[in-house]
């Protein structure tokens, strides 16, 4: 224990990292349980690994990106390094495990890096990532194609519908277009991160890359440009078949085999619309080794395809503007934290990660990881244009258990005390003030800062009468329930559960970001709010 | 990417950390829920720290414990360590958020400390815990009440009915006895530790130490015995009302008091027969300034008050012998993990450490952490003991999709990926053979395997005719349903949905570690089972 009470403490939380409070916590909360919720959906188990591994089992899996991994100090015994993704690990973890041939895994968890944070992009040393990844040998693609379902019931069900975009291409056929149009061996990964740039950056600006900066051929950039320029579905993969020359070769062969087998799947599985065959989708990580994908939502790239830097942009901030644009999505784009945050979910095919642990237990993986803090600021976004109530509490509590007197008024603690017990009891959610005794706008005011929906009002001959009011906080004057109908105290934990259920069933089937979001659709179309939407 | 495969990983986990899997990481999460739900319940709200802090904000905290502190590197900039504990983040954030003067707040995240780990008694260098805390300013004892009312719910959740103790003490109290007993004050804390280890030692031995190593006079010591051996509630608060020489220490006078008022709020709650008032509860940490509190089980101590050391028990281990005794609890006690485990939670009143952050700030605070680990372990046992099937699940898959048929037979992947769709749609949890042609056998093999309740069969005759047959798993041999029963292919969601639900409320109200102990205490009457109940 602290002798000395010095008051030099610097109070903050070190650099890019943030504390999570009051609504943003439930919100999130609320993010990670629909996204686990589909998870097990799909027969996924929960791995959870430390937070720190051994020093060796992170070194030469992340390039030169190594250096933004956090080492502890070395306090004598093993040398260990904070995780930098969850992918590791876990290839770790099935390596340990030579028993587990075949998993479906998700894990949501922190990772670390001594990035350069940008706060109000939702980049920082700390975030949560939420991966689902499906580990063993199978028939080809089909559980390729069960990611990529469950990557649209994530986004349906967070209330996204038409809001977002998965790209998806294939490694093979995209390093059997570099073969194809020249490009030298050694340069073909290189190469693959230049046109990964082009959902934020013009052709021209790629190609001078390619050829200023990376030394190819500007013939063979030109060839490239065309096969890149390629988006679409079946109609796309029908006329890269027609493609003698890209079909003469084994990659893109094998790549265009598997890409019309996954969308074959994706129909059965009722999502093939939902996606986006897009030839400029390249993907950083080299460890991909068939089909890739990435999700973008319309927040997602910078506005125009220059090359301007995104912090212009963001330099331009002011006041919220609320204009009578029907589509939300155009609105607030000068000091929107969700521009350019890049995507918010992606993940590809690794069959070799687990190999490099232990060679003889090579086993194949796909998977995707959703960027919670991004999806989070978008969503949160959202709810703060609209104001929207429901979603922004701290807390979930359904009841405040309040007294009320006239003079000799004692505060009927213990009787409030009774009361919460019952609610409890019920499971329903209740608070109480925790003055002895409080006055009765000091609790209505309670109730309404923490958006409480119900009162259960303790009057002293009411109580003796063997009753208590339920009143539902909000309702407009006039309403023929505005002061509240009177209950026996027997009956009330069934009156309050009905009262409840009614309320959540008016609001939304599910309480849930995706009843919220809804909301926001019918929203669209009425006049807009005069209120500054800003925190 | 790393070009180099060498394969001289040390493929481990770091020391004193695990990987949670499978049954284990499902276990433990339904724990977590249950504890989350009844925080809740009582208007808790999230807060989420970085899992590393300032270095400085941890200094001076934890006394000589500091040195089981982790830092982090020195890699330029802010020098860190992982946090010790979730109490001394909350001080912190409620200093650097002076607006918030209330809250009622609760963390459950992982704490890391560079401890000898034990891993067979659930002691590891990281772990989870789960705190709820109330700081503000209010009425004396109201939210001390609230705290151990919230205890009470957790434990009957887990269904540990009958099977816990919640020892309450009061630092006033046990601080007035010290000096009425004649301690020197510089003495107070060390005797107080001497009398925290009652729980573990006999009185001869705490008494020996309280003379011998810590030098206090041998009639003081004697004196205090008397005091420090009272249990009881209401009636030994009224036999320390009527010690007029301590009722004469304004110190014990106060504690008297707040105990008293305590007492009529638990009875208000309807706890206050959970509740024990153990005068030899004193506490390790130096901080807690009015009540405090712990909750043991049956396991929590060693058998014997004895000063053998606990390593002795655990030495002799071997076969579970399962006798037929009729308390569970007496069974196994030779290599029990659960064994000499401590506490499974503990608490109290802490109305200065925010004031260590932040003077101005001073801000009272009470509160309560769960050791989860150790639940999860004296949990775990219980339910390995039964082999209770439900409980031990590593996944949480309703339904799965398969197929076959005879000669010419396609394997229907697409047809199973459509019924999939069809379940997932209507939030169904569904899995299904990732092979193009699956045979039977392994489709049943691997439904079992996973504890799947229910099979869909698709033959494609039946299927032609809009059918699917929908089996129950695991029924006994000429159950009337033992070969499934035929569905049309547009009600199957909604006779899944029915089936699910009907044999939910047949095994468990709610399929709840709470359902699962039920289980167990109605299991305690029949005749022990002849498996070993050995992991």
């Amino acid at each position: 224990m602290p002798k000395d009470n010095k008051n030099s403490f610097n109070l903050k939380t070190p650099k890019g990292t943030k504390d999570w409070s009051g609504s943003d916590a439930l919100l999130r909360d609320r993010i990670f349980s629909t996204i686990a919720d589909v998870f097990k959906r799909h027969g996924g188990t929960a791995l959870d690994t430390p937070v720190f591994e051994l020093r060796e089992i992170l070194a030469g899996k992340y390039g030169e990106d190594s250096k933004l991994i956090y080492d502890l100090q070395d306090q004598g015994g093993e040398i260990c390094s904070l995780r930098y993704d969850l992918t590791v690990p876990f290839a770790r973890w099935l390596a340990m495990n030579p028993d587990v041939r075949s998993i479906k895994r998700y894990h949501i968890a922190k990772v670390y890096r001594r990035d350069q944070p940008a706060v109000s992009k939702g980049r920082m040393r700390e975030f949560y990532q939420c991966d689902f990844d499906i580990a063993g040998a199978f028939d080809p693609m089909v559980p390729d194609a069960e990611i990529l379902r469950i990557v649209t019931e994530v986004f349906e069900e967070l209330g996204w519908q038409g809001r977002y975009t998965i790209k998806v291409n294939h490694r093979k056929i995209l390093d059997g277009v570099f073969e194809v149009c020249g490009v030298p061996p050694e340069k073909i990964r290189p190469i693959s991160s230049a046109v990964d740039k082009l959902d934020k950056m013009s052709w021209a600006d790629v190609r001078k890359e390619m050829v200023e900066e990376k030394g190819l051929d500007g013939e063979v950039a030109d060839r490239i440009e065309k096969y890149v320029a390629g988006k679409g579905a079946r109609e796309l993969l029908e006329s890269l078949w027609k493609d003698e020359s890209l079909t003469a070769n084994a990659s893109a062969k094998a790549g265009l085999e598997e890409m019309g087998l996954l969308m074959d799947y994706l129909e059965a599985f009722g999502c093939l619309d939902k996606i986006s065959f897009d030839m400029s989708l390249a993907r950083g990580l080299d460890y991909y080794t068939g089909v890739i994908y990435e999700v973008v939502t319309e927040g997602s790239a910078p506005a125009v395809s220059s090359s301007a830097p995104e912090a212009q942009k963001l330099q331009k901030s002011g006041k919220k503007d609320k204009s009578k644009s029907g589509n939300l999505e155009d609105e607030d784009r000068s000091n929107d934290p969700t521009l350019g945050v890049g995507s918010v979910a992606a993940g590809g095919r690794y069959d070799n990660l687990v190999g490099m642990f232990l060679p003889k237990a090579q086993i194949p993986c796909v998977g995707v990881s959703f960027g919670v803090d991004r999806i989070f600021s978008i969503t949160k976004a959202r709810l703060e244009r609209e104001k929207s109530n429901e979603a922004l509490r701290s807390s979930e509590v359904d009841v405040f258990v309040m007294a009320f007197g006239g003079k000799g008024f004692t505060g009927m603690l213990k009787e409030r005390m009774e009361v919460c017990q019952k609610l409890w009891n019920a499971g329903i959610k209740a608070e109480f003030s925790y003055k002895i005794k409080p006055k009765l706008p000091q609790q209505f005011k309670a109730a309404e800062q923490g958006g409480v929906p119900f009162a259960v009002i303790l009057g002293e001959d009411e109580l003796a009468a063997g009753q208590v009011r339920v009143k539902e906080l909000g309702l407009e004057e006039g309403h023929p329930e505005k002061e509240g109908v009177l209950v026996e105290l027997s009956a009330l934990t069934d009156e309050v559960k009905a009262r409840l259920a009614k309320k959540q069933s008016q609001t939304s089937a599910k309480a849930d970001i995706s009843g919220v979001t809804q909301q926001l659709e019918a929203v669209k179309v009425e006049a807009p709010k005069t209120e500054d939407a800003g925190v």
